[in-house]
């Protein structure tokens, strides 16, 4: 028979099962953490009607979708969990409570240029808050406080949670009259890290800023110290605009918010540089940075919209959201080993009998000790001790039990660990009180 | 602007939260067996190659396949867990552990006509064994084992695993020369619940099989009795053919197997007149039926194969596995009401502070019992007292803590039951206690 090479595309991971073990483990801590705050679970179709997902696409995002026709149907596969949220939303607009507090775990697809690092499937785990008309600022301090959560319990390493406010952006450059090259600005802006703020001027002042404005933008992103300090520098630019003052009030009460949730204030630190690209934040905006490792770039992006759902339907339904992407993450996190590599086996024991006539009382055992709520596996192949006993080694199960004619006899069973060597005979109970404690 | 309706495509389920919650229970109590039994996760891509994926199909299958280009590559969504499961092992032979045994819960998609019931995106839930050149046949018993315990873990209701042998089958329409119309005799043989064997001979006359053969073919499927009985009536057959007593070896030490797992007899059966469709079942069968809703058909199907890989690799891996079709199940069980109602919230209580000003106090509540591992959402809308309870309420929260002037001046809470309407001026500890209890 002529064989197809077995293979996956490039850029969507596939992980041996040990490292799967890992990734679960990820996912369903940040899941734990979720639901720990109140948030609900929907799972939306992976694909929907390219008219109802693309009602707001366009550019280069939609030339990343995967979209293709089916009978008479255009469809396309998601490519976040955002515009999916939106259109739930309005859908079910009529059965749900608000303010609607949801995650979503799943696969979102981009066919991008592969490259190292990105992923044309990947998990996105999201969490938002959608409101009926107003939706109460706390929820741009709870947002975060989850997020501070879920990177505790992952225990990757210090990180920062970014925070800016789009109304102070959108005020400064109101009040500068370029709220037109607002965005232009921004993007030259977000260099700074890179090229340096000398580089970041000129390239402003080639674009046509007047001088005088370049001088009040690199003021202004050059403000700096703790939280209350940028505060009251902010203020001190006594800014006559409206706008701008309401994003100082703003995040001003996110702050104080997180500290009322008891995040340590190193955690956080307003920026006045990050702005999101997405075009539909209007309020407060996060990044989430590992300290040691600036150069992932965020690792958990968000902020508040007062449209999404604008597209669908005409009620008001402000919300605010923040996203993990997961499997960019985990593959960035494994290569800087920051995965806590301890439980790569999900199985504590494998039971091996000496002999298949041993049968029926090795899986008396499996099945007292599956009971008392241990995973437990049971060797069935006919190999040799070695054999056996190499299975339970390279799949990192921790322990092993033997059970051969003097266990039977005895009414017991050896119980092996596999990292010490050491080994008793026990009794069921003895040996389930070992593995549970 | 012009409104997009929001809607889903007919077939693709999508549940509201409090559904996706009992959803998302179901999923995870199969997954925690599945570990239980000592299987690994693995997470094969969304999207494969077509000339992969599709190395093995046609007809019906291959007609369902959401298929398109994207780019320079034909590519296809995952009909089944089956293909990609043989895809990965051949791909990652040399790095898996044999015997390989895997479970893999994700969505697949098939484009057919949608109708009741039938659904074009749906969860899988498989596990597999994969062997190296041989696999035990105790495999064959602790496939059936593992899902007995899933059914018994989901609490809908008594089920009957039914157990064949293709071996048996095909051995004994050896016997009578009629192997290449065995499919078409069990095509109508599947039908005798519904059409009667009266019917069933007439059928098989009007086939063209002699009336001998008819009289054989209705004598061997209404081989019936306990699961000893079968086997004895068999045997009793005394048809000399080798692939034929083979397979009553096997079932019979399959049969001996759950037993040795301590699988009720009455939750297994014999039942000669299941084939399952598919051509690459080559010994062990199961279907498994619901006893009170046998017109749901088989909610869990499966059975062992030789050559799963065999389009991938000139490696001999025989495998056995199942699937549960999760999101049919789902909704089948629904709407018959098998589904247990009472865990519809997955948060545990719901904190509201009478006052804006009593915050700081209401999240130090709030933080204190999610460190206890207690699911707490927090009401922050500025809305009267009725509306906040309303949201408790509607979310089928079971606990609501309220926090006002008093509690603080107390340094307590005010503990309440939504369902018995009873409330307690409780500490922290006191309501922790209560909550974990």
């Amino acid at each position: 028979m002529n064989k197809v090479t077995p293979r996956t595309l490039p850029g969507f991971m596939e992980l041996l099962p040990q490292d799967q073990i890992l990734f679960n483990n990820m996912y369903d801590r940040i899941r734990k953490v979720y639901e720990r705050f109140g948030f609900l679970p929907i799972d939306t179709p992976t694909i929907e009607l390219s008219e109802v997902l693309l009602a707001k696409a366009g550019g280069e995002t939609e030339k990343q979708i995967y979209r293709f026709n089916k009978g008479d149907s255009d469809l396309s596969l998601r490519f976040d969990l955002t515009v999916p949220l939106a259109r739930y939303v309005a859908e079910h607009y009529n059965d749900l409570i608000f303010p609607f507090k949801r995650y979503q775990m799943s696969k979102v697809f981009r066919g991008e240029r592969p490259q190292k690092g990105r992923f044309r499937e990947f998990y996105q785990c999201d969490i938002d808050v959608i409101g009926q008309e107003a939706l109460d600022l706390m929820f741009d301090a709870e947002i975060p406080t989850v997020i501070y959560n879920v990177f505790q319990e992952l225990n990757i390493g210090k990180f920062t949670i970014r925070i800016n406010n789009r109304k102070i952006l959108n005020g400064f450059f109101e009040s500068l009259n370029l709220i037109n090259e607002a965005s232009d600005i921004l993007r030259v802006i977000d260099k700074i890290d890179k090229i340096g703020s000398r580089e970041v001027a000129q390239e402003l002042l080639d674009f046509g800023i007047a001088e005088e404005s370049v001088d009040k933008i690199m003021n202004f992103i050059s403000i700096n110290g703790n939280n209350d300090e940028i505060i009251t520098s902010l203020k001190d630019l006594n800014i006559d605009n409206e706008q701008f003052n309401h994003g100082i009030y703003e995040i001003n009460e996110v702050i104080n918010g997180m500290r009322d949730f008891s995040v340590p204030e190193d955690y956080f630190k307003i920026d006045l540089t990050i702005a999101r690209g997405l075009d539909y934040y209007t309020g407060t905006v996060y990044e989430t940075i590992l300290d040691e490792y600036p150069r992932l770039g965020s690792i958990c992006s968000g902020g508040r919209y007062e449209n999404l759902t604008a597209y669908y339907t005409d009620e008001k339904l402000p919300g605010i959201g923040i996203s993990i992407g997961l499997t960019r993450l985990f593959s960035q996190l494994k290569e800087i080993e920051l995965i806590e590599n301890s439980k790569r086996s999900l199985t504590q024991v494998l039971v091996i009998p000496f002999d298949r006539k041993d049968m029926n009382y090795t899986l008396n055992i499996a099945s007292s000790i599956r009971n008392a709520g241990i995973n437990t596996d049971v060797y069935y192949q006919n190999k040799g001790m070695k054999q056996k006993m190499k299975y339970a080694d390279r799949l990192d199960i921790p322990y092993v039990i033997l059970v051969g004619e003097n266990e039977i006899l005895e009414n017991k069973a050896t119980l092996k660990n596999m990292l010490t060597g050491e080994q008793d005979l026990l009794s069921i109970e003895e040996i389930v009180e070992r593995l549970t404690k």
